[in-house]
């Protein structure tokens, strides 16, 4: 599906067909374009915990402000953003030593600079929120190409759905997406959307404040 | 051009082609893809200031550690999202209204929603990136179909970067997304990306935590 359908097709589904189910086939084919977002540095700070039982479905629905739609929906994604900048550090710079793409002096250089950031946690959650929503952009579009609709929540409670699923704290809840097969069209069409004179501002947003 | 073609295609690019220059129309076919990008409750909280003049380009490399593509690329998206949760509720609920999407009450039980965040920079600085980092990741996909290719950027000093355009204090720069064309293929192959079961919680991450 060309991407300009798949944005045209995407809507927040909520009446999902309860009879239509996602097999590890499938969950492997959508994860295998998922895994091509980007992220900062290619450290891939993210997780996801795929709730597809009857019963995990009804935990999560419980953390989630009782959202019905995640009974209806063949799977949730739980969007998990790892504010551990480091976790997948070695792997990648191994890699990227290996592809040429560096030097060992330059992986070390990159390590500091990683580590500066070690103290700040605002930096981190702020970095594991924008790669993780990366990751659920690619997953809601490539979910589209499969046939599959799909909803982004983020109306649920971190605290108890981390301890609900057993996430370790370094992780942050960044959204849920609900997939499945829409049971109807929504009852509305598509919402209104900024135009472009309102979002995108062309060189500049305003004055420069203040001197150089 | 397919999701899945666009995602395969994507490399995030340094070498662009320098006399590659981006149009107003094309701006505008692409940030009309843009829009479609889900965001929560659809408040579409992002603002995005496109840097294609040369002098602009040299500020904002300023501002971004000093890095090239910046001015090779055609263009450079600053991407922003917005931390007044409300800046764009009104004619959101307005329209959803006139869809017959909600109800007065409802409305204003979503205006009480929101406003329970007031006081919470915190949830609204990730709120905001969240957002705006699902727009960034359309920008990307889109771009890839209208045949321009991108390199997204983290590294740059938000401060000066607000100064040097004139953002106001409620944004939150996000992310830089570079666009033009590549000059030459990207010196290496793509780079190693996590496997389904390192990334992939089926059901749960690991064992409840404490009690109901």
């Amino acid at each position: 599906m060309l991407v300009s359908e798949a944005l045209a097709r995407r809507r927040a589904i909520r009446d999902y067909d309860p009879a239509f189910t996602i097999g590890d086939e499938e969950l492997a084919r959508l994860f295998a374009l998922v895994k091509l977002a980007p992220s900062a540095m290619n450290l891939q700070p993210w997780e996801f915990i795929v709730v597809r039982e009857a019963a995990a479905k009804k935990r999560l629905r419980a953390c989630a402000m009782d959202q019905y739609q995640i009974e209806l929906a063949a799977a949730t994604v739980i969007v998990l953003g790892n504010t551990d900048m480091l976790a997948h550090f070695e792997p990648v710079y191994a890699d990227l030593l290996a592809l040429g793409g560096t030097t060992p002096e330059r992986v070390e250089g990159s390590r500091r600079y990683v580590r500066r950031f070690d103290g700040d946690v605002r930096y981190r959650e702020l970095w594991a929120a924008r790669n993780a929503a990366l990751a659920a952009m690619t997953l809601m579009l490539a979910a589209q190409e499969l046939g599959l609709d799909s909803g982004p929540m983020d109306g649920f409670y971190p605290d108890k759905l981390m301890a609900e699923f057993g996430v370790p704290a370094n992780f942050l809840p960044v959204m849920l997406v609900t997939l499945g097969r829409r049971a109807q069209e929504p009852p509305y069409p598509r919402q209104w959307r900024r135009d472009f004179g309102d979002m995108v501002h062309l060189d500049t947003f305003g004055e420069k404040k203040g001197r150089d």
